[in-house]
């Protein structure tokens, strides 16, 4: 196997970095995370992803800390572009994959117009996290053949309100999904999936802190929230989950 | 970082590859393919990554090959069964992650009627290998809140033949796109897609032999098709794309 190159002066890496097990974390990942001069990263970064950073490197979290953000993104892309012309080596470091939900389009945009130059270095993001550590495939030849993935709530809330109709044969992977599940489950009604579709809430998906709630989605209305961050997976393709919330075997649709 | 764990005599790993290149590997999985006493791969999983099975490993290719599948299903989920009865560690390793198209619903159903017990690793799937190595995102708070992952064929072919209509604001990701793209150009103009719309044709994405064409939807139906495994993206997103198929800085919506 060729040998890793190490994180370059004057450049930026926006890294994804799975769902939070180190495991998960790609070579890539682990090799600009060892040699960086600094890491500005999410919140949901987990502390031992950050503890691979070497000595001397700046660690400094830019995003939302207990829910409130204490930094724009306007700064966080000030930010990078200083530390690059400073002459450091910069990674960016994101929950899950850069480019879903992780406004890297608007960090590339602010370091291409500085002429920064930049690399990006994709995460397992955490729907597929969460298929893998429930034992649950997102698709299915003989069943659903699409995955859809969007998030709960956006800039426009009103324009979220009503999804529009999603195909029958597709498995959702809502992000961000909030705690007020009786709304979530009448929009999904009103996209078009039945009171018996399967749903599965997975907190800190894919970590030692991983919850998971399987329900319909008729009972997911009254189900009691779990701890951000969440997915929610929902679809028919669900009903085959080998693994419960306590990673114990099961074969129900539901518990 | 605590010590990985080495593959378990008489258990199944299902493991993501990746798009091909070994840096893009998990942690995780990098440990499982060293230590595995049997390797059962995708035709898709590059030589640079089997290398990393230990001397004494069994690796075979249970993929297609040359597009002929040579073995089914049903064999490929009997050999998994009784390599880990005869007391082996086995990878079952598959391209990109194994929760998305890859049967894996189907293997874990013959591991579990068996008693055989198992676990999954996720992978970087190749739609987002494609992004990362083309610097696009696949979302974009002010464009695009939906990314939709579907495939060009499935089992039932007429089924396939309308895909129904697509939110504006998503991004696609198609896999198995096929070389039709006339065909391909008239789905999604059906699917509600614009002329204008841009689409990205991605060969062998976030691998050395990676080709890319970017088109808007009317000029795909006309485009010279790139050679399998192939993603195509589509969607308004992608208009701010920071390189272009030989890696150099662009950012035309279209070359």
């Amino acid at each position: 196997m060729k040998i890793m190159k190490s994180a370059e002066k004057g450049k930026v890496y926006l890294v994804g970095s799975g769902p939070g097990d180190p495991e998960l974390l790609t070579l890539r990942a682990v090799s600009l995370l060892q040699t960086a001069d600094c890491i500005f990263h999410d919140d949901l970064v987990s502390t031992e992803i950050l503890q691979m950073a070497h000595a001397g490197a700046t660690v400094e979290n830019v995003g939302k800390r207990r829910g409130v953000k204490t930094i724009t993104q306007e700064q966080i892309n000030r930010l990078l572009v200083r530390s690059a012309q400073a002459g450091s080596s910069v990674v960016r470091l994101k929950a899950g994959d850069p480019m879903l939900f992780g406004r890297a389009g608007e960090e590339m945009e602010a370091l291409h117009a500085e002429g920064i130059p930049f690399e990006v270095v994709p995460g397992i993001t955490a729907g597929f996290g969460a298929a893998s550590a429930l034992q649950v495939a997102l698709t299915d030849r003989r069943l659903a053949s699409k995955v859809i993935f969007l998030t709960g709530h956006r800039a426009s809330a009103e324009a979220e309100k009503h999804w529009g109709r999603f195909p029958e044969d597709a498995t959702l992977v809502i992000y961000m999904p909030g705690t007020d599940y009786e709304r979530l489950a009448a929009q999904l009604a009103q996209s078009g999936f039945g009171p018996q579709t399967p749903c599965i809430v997975v907190s800190h998906a894919a970590t030692s802190r991983q919850q998971s709630l399987r329900v319909t989605l008729e009972e997911l209305a009254h189900a009691q929230p779990l701890p951000a961050p969440c997915v929610v997976l929902v679809g028919v393709a669900l009903a085959q989950c080998f693994r419960d919330s306590a990673g114990m075997e099961t074969t129900d649709a539901r518990r």
